[in-house]
């Protein structure tokens, strides 16, 4: 009884995977080869890119690729490499100089501390709406210790900004004296 | 002969007034109630507001926009009223209801300090393109203590944020599980 | 027979959601914990928010949020809290002043009708290119009666005030001395 | 006698260079070229285009330029030609077609009234600070009779969406499954 | 047996399509009507425009939208009708305007060529993060000849371009007369 | 006399017209240190950036804002280095970032030619309402050799592109499976 129903659930699973496609989809090519190992939950948009996304063995056969995802490897002393730099991967030379500006403007010692730049980058980006940027970045600030209440106090300062901008912009206000002699 | 140059040279510059009356909107009443002296160059945009901008002898005159407008002052510990509130005085619930949440969002302790606060509504004011919000908030991050050391790095991280957000964008790049994992 | 159908059905069921992965990942924690009943379609993406969306247990037990969701409930005379305010839950403070607002805003009787306010704030949020908000007030638009005629108009609106924006923008033309003189 | 005259001159001119300075400027060239007569205000961002400003003198040899002015002002009872056809007439298909187009949308009879059309209008240029838009079309608003009280209601909408906007796409939420079950 | 597996199997199919809801989702009418052969993946977000998106039998069926696919298939050579069009079927107005436009300003010949025509549309969807347009005229471009070399070098313009707008707006900057001069 | 008013009245107007008047108010520091001759109309803007402007007497003392002064000078074979430079120069590791990223992206020979370059900068530009971008890149695009009849052709793609994004924002259309095959 116990085979028979081993045997049926397989069959089950067979049914469904040859029956709607959306499966095989899920884990398609692209997602395989990014190391994704079969029965994890891939992202469905992961084929949406408009270039493919660098695998680590076609990264490993281009110098400067391979460079550069080494280097990032080293600096963040982790293995990961995610989406950003495999689809970068495409343009070698735009992956070079972004990864080399981001290193010296988001890693360098400097005035400001990294969880400071962590919010900087993502109210830049929920203002140009970038969804991946997002979730990097306030994944990164999770990362560097952003606790609940100064994520509220951040999303409460970036809805005023943004509900004062239109409303400066709406009215077309003129920018006081007293700023400008500021600067 | 005195007289005579006096009275030519008051001709003109009523000829001039007459004629180009742009002169009369240059010193306009609102830019010199502001306390704006005569003689002082006169920002031209000052009369380019879809709105007036409320004196102080308006606001007296109204009981919600005199109460926000002592708020303000009390709150700042300044006599000074920028325009924002001015122009919002046509609009008295949204003065209420915009100056009451300022004070709570930009004013009120919490994990995150003053100086941050202002950084990340520059950003999101860049983002925007809100001069008068970009001008105003830049000039409060001085006056909270902002350095040019400080400023370097944060117009680094918009900078970046922005590059970066337009190559992701470009790319439709997907979220990588890794950062969705994190939520 | 029916008894071993049954278990046939609940092991397929299982086998499944062992196998696939995702299919656990559409009926995760969260969304059946927001009160959704098994065999309804739940949004892939409903987990891909940066903060959990609360469950009306989670919301029964924090006496701000508890207050809001009763007003919501409340004021709107339906039990359905969307995921705008369940996401909002973990920020308390902007949750309650954001609703209050809104409530003022678009619930208040004022000079404008409910629907002119629905497209004005579906046109801030096309522009802004927010989908939740275009999603959720155009069903508002339609639920406060938005005909097909009405929202062809309204489109045509936006698409040509997004093309002349952009003409203005390119040509950097300045505003006509007539358009001033109104204000 | 020539003398006297010359030293009245520069008398003036000091007198006028010191209490007002910008009045020449306005007087520039191309302003001048572009047909604006002597005595009326001249913007001084007029030069400020990418592009020259149309004269009625150059569109009226251009056959094009000339029927899209003439058609202007036919249909809209009013010999006044904004600075937006004066700088399209540049490029006559563009001018032509947005012509048609604008007067299709915004003119003829349907279900949106000519004031909402408006409202929407100016969401949209806000929310693209598109700043001779939003000034030449909150001036068509009024011209179209919206009211103080209006254009507050209007502000009002145009701020809370630009703020909700942005905690959604900070707090990336899901559309919630009523929402899409709607459309 | 045999039967009994089939029968089992089936079973499970119905099972799980009961339960989970989203597998029928994904093989909706719509896309099924759009001439997506059963089996193959269909994109989940398909259900989301907010609108419906016209079958070809619903086209034929309205004079206005049958003549404009008409005409877009006999232009483009193809019987691929894309959703865009699709979608502005339920605005028939907009629909005819849009496509007469597009013919025009996209289709004919002028002096600047299809592929540059193309950069030029995928720059402003991508810096107005619409991502239906950037992958649509992503793919458009490369159909008309878009080396990867040259979408390399579009992107890394595009990146560019957003990092120093960002420096710009923040730091304010003066147009320097030398430009001015120039127009 | 009346005669001998109007004559010296008019004689006040031109004088005032050929001196230009607004040089006085014009002519702050800031403007004259950037080599501005006495007599030359200067942006009243000018003094609103947020940081000041270096001269070349500054640029000269700083060993880094001078290498990259004389690099622009020198690779663009003229002695002028615009506003966007000398307010870079405040935040001299962003100004090397900036012009050697600048140089690869736009000078550097490549499958795109330089004019082109120069619209999709543009059209980034326009689409992030950057008004210093918009003018010195259409100054720019002019430069090398850009037509009348290629900007038109140019204006109507960046007009095209902007409405119908503002369209298929507002239907929330999916993406065509037959251009995600593309990718």
């Amino acid at each position: 009884v116990l085979e028979h129903r081993l045997a049926d659930k397989i069959a089950a699973y067979r049914a469904v995977e040859r029956s709607f496609g959306i499966v095989a989809a899920m884990l398609q090519p692209t997602a395989i080869q990014s190391g994704v190992p079969p029965g994890v939950c891939v992202e469905k948009e992961a084929r949406m890119a408009t270039v493919k996304l660098w695998t680590d063995a076609e990264a490993e056969a281009h110098p400067k690729v391979k460079a550069v995802f080494e280097d990032i490897r080293a600096t963040r002393k982790s293995d990961f490499v995610n989406n950003f730099w495999r689809g970068l991967a495409n343009q070698p030379e735009i992956l070079e100089r972004t990864w080399s500006a981001l290193k010296a403007v988001m890693g360098a010692p400097g005035p400001l501390d990294p969880l400071t730049r962590e919010l900087i980058y993502i109210a830049v980006s929920i203002t140009n709406n970038c969804s991946y940027c997002i979730h990097s970045h306030t994944a990164a600030a999770r990362a560097k210790g952003m606790t609940d209440a100064q994520y509220s106090d951040f999303l409460a300062v970036v809805g005023m900004a943004s509900q004062t901008n239109a409303l400066v912009t709406g009215l077309q206000l003129t920018v006081d004296s007293a700023f400008l002699i500021e600067s």
